[in-house]
């Protein structure tokens, strides 16, 4: 009996492996199912926490857009920023927060867009506890991209 | 030992089938990872097949940007057709065909980005036994958004 308990536990582990094995294959997060690769770290100077940054379209004067994928890792996020002629997100994974100056946190996950009017300071990342991944768009390129301001603070973050 | 065996066999299958009911959670399709609702369905006289479109972000003269997400099943494409400011696919999951006309049709999949230049005559759509999810970026949109030309032959879908 303990032989056949052995090969039972054996058998599932096994199973279960394969299953991990092909559930991670796409994950970053356990939660996070990854479309593209993670990319390359924000600087410290732009990000609080680790956030990666994957470019799909670069800056080119025919679309004037740029597009790239961010994943946000648990407790991560962006400065405060401008862009000169707004940005779109679309979520794609997990859970976070976007606000802009002056209004409530807006809590962001899996299928959500968000639409940021030009020259209206904003910031975006992940939930304390879940990380997020989002599409940036930024349009009308020909106007400017981005403006980096200073650091969303621990209270601005909680509140 | 046929007690163990059967065991061995009970238990993997519950480690096993804990692990499909987990991956399927977010699928349409097996396939498929959905992050959007299916949407409605492209009308036959823009479609070969079953298309489905979600749209993400509406028309407007801030952001001159329309995006959504489209879903294409196994053997489903658009008509040719041309975009007055050009377009961006970004590939979610699944596999396809982008063709530009007069150049060789392309298999895109999950991760790629197709950049259209304005006015050039393309289709795109699902392989014939695997579906395509991708988003759509329409830029510039106060030059216009689409227009629709003829089907594309099962000459062309298969070349």
């Amino acid at each position: 009996m303990k032989y056949s308990l052995f090969a039972a536990f054996a058998l599932a582990a096994l199973f279960n492996l394969g299953c991990q094995e092909k559930a991670s294959t796409n994950a970053t997060d356990g939660e996070i199912q990854a479309i593209f690769p993670k990319g390359e770290q924000g600087p410290a100077e732009n990000f609080t926490g680790k956030a990666w940054n994957y470019g799909l379209v670069e800056n080119d004067t025919i679309h004037n857009t740029v597009v790239g994928n961010v994943y946000f890792e648990p407790g991560a996020r962006s400065n405060w920023h401008t862009h000169p002629a707004g940005q779109i997100l679309i979520i794609t994974d997990g859970e976070g927060f976007h606000q802009i100056k002056g209004q409530p946190r807006q809590t962001i996950k899996k299928g959500d867009v968000v639409k940021c009017p030009p020259n209206v300071m904003h910031w975006h990342g992940a939930s304390p506890t879940k990380g997020l991944q989002q599409l940036y768009i930024v349009p009308n390129t020909e106007k400017g991209i981005v403006q980096w301001l200073q650091p969303v603070s621990e209270e601005e973050y909680s509140n």
